[in-house]
């Protein structure tokens, strides 16, 4: 059954080949000036740098350059870019890229008007903003995070070895986001894959909880089939815009709040792979591939009944002949042929772990009593150990 | 793959048990006076009636009593209650009840500002309001149409025997719905099956179009699985909560515009149901049932990949030794036995339609062009034939 919840998502969302010149219509809401957040300069090569800042200009606006954002943004970084917001009173901050950028600009629009440390305030004590929180826009160039309608903002810490996500409330959900899947076709296979595998993973900590019949679920199976199978196409075929599109909206819907309503949720591989990553800053989608598998089949004894479901009903797996338990490590066993054929990595080794980290990944891996098992800190190690 | 779209829907959603506390919160937010919008007087009976009134009178609201809304409601009433808010100078129209309510809250929300006829401007020219449109709210009592969240309104004008809806714009949808499923549970079983039909029918009515892979479609068979299962359920035993929240929930998505993005929709059986409901007043999700196998069997040549796709995704008929056909056909066939089991209407002439009226139905059937085969006039008529 469904619990009691609230949902509410006033994202405005442009989807398409044509989105991005509703960029005109948005910035007519905003003040003059842009803090234009970008990445590493991909989007200067494949031609959306000379887009936005076109529209930018032609609507009179005066652009604040903010580049240089790393995939795992740091908190050195944020307050570079408060520094930056603050210095010219920005009115719109505007991410261009994937979720990091988007992630990012969440984390500057809630602390430009904060006296606080960001980093205390909104990642170690979980606070709420209390000031005004600036206006967040994104041209999504990745897709993956879902960050393009949510509130979340995962911010690394390096000098602490902490990567902390903090999920913020309706204000500081970006006001819109433009979603053109062409803009996606630049990236390089590997960081395709790897949000792929980023959003299979959201939608698996929202649906290994709970074992009554509700329709978040369904929704949940729904969206997994479609990543598998449109991955698969662009797996092959990356410049497959029928299976970029998919991909692109299925993204969005796998972590905008919809299909967690009135269910339990875990987490678990989110928390594990970003502690890998505090170590390693390891592509995100990959460390949380890595240690998936180890840590689903440790807790399918516990959750038999919807590994089971999963089985059936996201990998088509024909249950005739088989027991409870083998069927549902016939699902596992599909969703890691799938994740092989993707070329995801399959261990933290790959990624730069070493056995050396492990009790400092253990000791960075949080919310260890949710999903089918509460966990111990030596089940966290032993995961770990069998994800190297 | 998914064509361009915009999507934003602003509607806050309080789901479960508890949730009508939140009116409170949501009443800060308006002013002094609202009209309570309401039916033929069973939510009097089951105590909703008395719950909201409290709620109101707790928050020092004035209550401007407009009860009576017909299961479809009509133009006279529309004028009616429009007068109301202008002699009231109201400024929240809250709509308790189901679709029918909110339908009409909607359409007076758009009327009482502005000067010409609402049917002429809305219902036979399709404008878009000019004039301030009055927030409505919702208390929703019953699932089915999904009018809690979306800009749906249809109305009805006996004189000119026409059923018409419009879907206006962001503004005119409610601004918050109240959600409790246990205020679904006093309905008549009559009327539950009649609203679980309409909400499969409003997913049908945009999956059974275009044949591109696209994840909309993926999600729409989720909901429709989930309907399926749950109303089996209820079917037996009513006051199943788990069946009847899954049911609400389900009935809002499937028409809050998500599972028509990017992709064409069909919308024939209730062009179809609601020229036949203009006739006979007979209840809107009856009107739907008597339609729809004559009408999907009609089509099923012209869009028979999908139909096989049907069969197998929300039916589970094995495909094994069928041809697409037969396959395509089973899946028609198991949802007749479902409707049947469900006690839905299985021709018009149970719901009042004679030989007589056929004529003129056809004649306020509209879009014709839609789906996967446009209809000359003959074809609907030997459609609405079939039907009878």
């Amino acid at each position: 059954m469904l619990g009691n919840f609230r949902y509410h998502n006033a994202t405005t969302l442009y989807f398409g080949e044509d989105s991005l010149q509703y960029l005109n219509d948005e910035l007519q809401k905003y003040g003059q000036t842009v803090q234009l957040i970008y990445g590493g300069g991909s989007i200067k090569k494949n031609g959306v740098y000379d887009a936005v800042t076109a529209i930018l200009k032609a609507n009179g606006k005066t652009i604040v350059e903010d580049g240089g954002v790393m995939p795992n943004p740091t908190v050195d970084k944020l307050r570079e870019g408060v520094a930056i917001a603050r210095a010219n009173q920005v009115d719109l901050l505007l991410a261009v890229g994937g979720g990091s950028c988007c992630d990012y600009a969440k984390a500057v629009s809630v602390s430009i008007y904060c006296d606080e440390d960001p980093w205390d305030k909104y990642f170690v004590r979980f606070e709420e903003p209390t000031c005004k929180v600036v206006p967040v826009g994104c041209v999504l160039t990745m897709a993956g995070t879902g960050s393009e309608m949510n509130g979340g903002s995962v911010i690394t810490n390096h000098q602490e070895k902490l990567k902390i996500g903090h999920v913020f409330g309706d204000d500081v959900m970006p006001k819109f986001s433009i979603l053109n899947p062409r803009f996606t076709m630049s990236l390089p296979k590997r960081q395709m894959v790897a949000g792929i595998y980023d959003i299979f993973n959201h939608i698996c900590e929202q649906y290994f909880s709970g074992e009554d019949d509700n329709v978040s679920d369904d929704l949940a199976e729904a969206l997994m089939r479609s990543v598998v199978r449109n991955s698969l196409v662009a797996n092959e075929d990356p410049q497959n815009y029928e299976a970029r599109s998919n991909i692109m909206w299925a993204a969005t819907w796998a972590l905008n709040t919809l299909i967690s309503r009135g269910k339990a949720g875990d987490w678990r591989v989110h928390m594990l792979g970003q502690a890998a990553g505090a170590y390693t800053d390891a592509t995100h989608g990959m460390t949380l591939a890595a240690v998936s598998l180890p840590y689903y089949r440790y807790i399918l004894p516990y959750g038999v009944k919807k590994f089971a479901r999963f089985a059936t009903r996201v990998w088509d797996v024909c249950p005739d002949g088989k027991t409870e338990g083998e069927l549902a490590e016939a699902g596992l066993a599909a969703m890691e042929n799938w994740m092989k054929t993707l070329g995801l990595a399959m261990d933290l080794r790959s990624l730069g772990a070493t056995e050396e980290m492990i009790e400092g990944i253990a000791d960075a891996t949080f919310n260890l009593d949710a999903g089918y098992k509460a966990l111990t800190r030596d089940e966290v190690v032993q995961i770990l150990k069998a994800s190297l």
